[in-house]
């Protein structure tokens, strides 16, 4: 299908998803942390999907995804080519589905990431960013063991899935009495972003819902801004490993297009600055990609003075030796 | 009044405590962690005070005490004298009420936990831990400023604070439809066991709780043991700042060998690796004292197998320095 005709999954879809993840999912919560609120002079919702399991909101997607797929096609296992979040979250959830996993991932992924998945049962296999195409090596195993290819953002499924974390933060809302004029989802291929959007906006169509992305990686941004989907231009670096998707995804973009008010994009030291303030003032351990909401806000990239503003925080698989690198800083 | 006649807090009292504390306190979530689950067969749930205003749940009984002090008493402020985790909730809880707050801590607190208190607001009156007697300093403050003194647990009002920490527990295992068979709880004075296990044991009488402390300051582990109450033998050294208390208190001590089981004490190895388990598979901040029960649950103080066991993590109030020394062991 093109991407015109290919099915954008709805708000029913996340309820969907919800009701499939009930019981596999940590219902992470929505916090407030008075310091932030005072640093900030409004009133922010922190979402750490840093607690959910594997570190990061991959699982959701994951799950969503596995849990439907047809039993004959399922028992040949699952595949995917991952960075290292997506790779834990389809790693768990093909270990609680009792099926296996094979994950494509880059050699020079953080060590605690590819550890992590091989925990979970998965077979890890190491490819070199450089010299090989990761498509090409999870097609062939998909061709080779008929298992099925687990896409990382660009798939209704998986996005729904995503979404269940939207879904519960509209909840929690609504169980404190608030009503959200910002919300900020960290963004690689779009997948959190187009999820949580479809189900924030469900419940509240009046908040500005922007994609944060590493400088140099404001893919989102940019496309968001033109109209249409840009590529990042070559040659910049980030922190954020989790968070360096060339493009938009079809899918996910023709569901941000509709949804999100624009991208914000943080630079390296933004980033470990938020890191240092999770750790001190929230106490929580979270990886480069999984603050830059955190960053943009800090940095003020965007007036929230006297605002209502969530902020989804995830993952939190970063290695001992780079995270004490920088609260050293 | 004598311990024998002093009122014992009630499950009551804390209930009063939680209608007090409603919207000042963060409701912190309880938690499973799956991999937790699954290295200790067990079902484990993780109440994280750290995610407390404060970094931990010190700021439930100081400000269940001092909104219940007589408005003209109120304006003539509060003294406290803490190592740090106390002090930082006294200090917080006074800057809410808008009064003045001194603290008195040692001068050898870790850095943090000096920071942050002067950050709420109150001043910090540094003593010299082996040359001064803190309750010496504080007496005197009180006598020429007409401050209140808020003691760190030897006090009804601070035990119900503290027991919402417990009372939250209970509604949260409710609502997952599991009955508890133990719940280990950090211990240094002995009011957040004492509160807790009050709010407990009204809802979950069949509940073994259990006072984890460190090894050589495990007052309470001997006092209950003894059936009276102990002091700790000088010369030993911890980690754990937050927990050197030299003995129970006479108001902690008699509820707490009324509802606990006994008391489990741990070691500084089994502190570091709980510390390093909470950052890479809770994504957690915890401070040695803060960790003992994970810490005691880990190295299999008790059989868990196949139980359904709570543990408190409180606080999360570490230096960077020493954070970074425990990873990497």
């Amino acid at each position: 299908m093109t991407p015109e005709t290919r099915p954008v999954p709805t708000a029913a879809d996340v309820h969907d998803a919800a009701t499939r993840l009930h019981g596999a999912v940590v219902r992470t919560p929505l916090i407030r942390f008075s310091a932030l609120d005072a640093a900030l002079n409004a009133t922010c919702l922190i979402k750490p999907e840093t607690l959910q399991h594997t570190g990061s909101f991959k699982f959701r997607g994951a799950y969503n995804k596995i849990s439907q797929l047809p039993d004959d096609t399922k028992q040949n296992g699952v595949v995917a080519f991952s960075s290292g979040n997506h790779a834990q979250g389809v790693a768990h959830a093909a270990q609680l589905h009792g099926i296996p996993a094979t994950i494509v991932m880059p050699s020079d992924a953080p060590r605690m990431k590819i550890d992590n998945t091989r925990s979970y049962g998965a077979e890890v296999r190491l490819y070199e960013r450089y010299f090989e195409n990761r498509e090409a090596v999870a097609a062939d195993l998909v061709a080779n063991q008929g298992a099925t290819l687990i896409k990382p953002y660009d798939d209704p499924d998986i996005i729904a899935g995503q979404g269940t974390c939207g879904l519960e933060i509209a909840a929690d809302l609504d169980a404190q009495g608030l009503t959200p004029d910002v919300a900020l989802i960290c963004c690689g291929g779009g997948g959190l972003a187009a999820g949580s959007a479809i189900a924030l906006h469900d419940r509240f169509p009046g908040c500005e819902i922007y994609a944060v992305e590493p400088a140099g990686f404001d893919d989102h941004a940019r496309s968001l801004a033109a109209g249409r989907r840009v590529r990042n231009e070559g040659g910049a670096t980030s922190i954020c490993d989790a968070l360096l998707a060339p493009t938009p995804g079809e899918l996910t973009f023709d569901v941000n297009r509709r949804h999100l008010a624009g991208g914000l994009a943080v630079g390296d030291d933004e980033v470990r600055a938020a890191m240092r303030y999770a750790f001190r003032t929230m106490k929580l351990v979270v990886e480069p990609g999984g603050v830059v909401t955190l960053a943009a806000a800090l940095s003020e990239k965007l007036d929230l003075a006297d605002r209502t503003c969530v902020m989804v925080l995830s993952g939190g698989n970063v290695d001992p030796s780079t995270y004490c690198e920088v609260l050293a800083d």
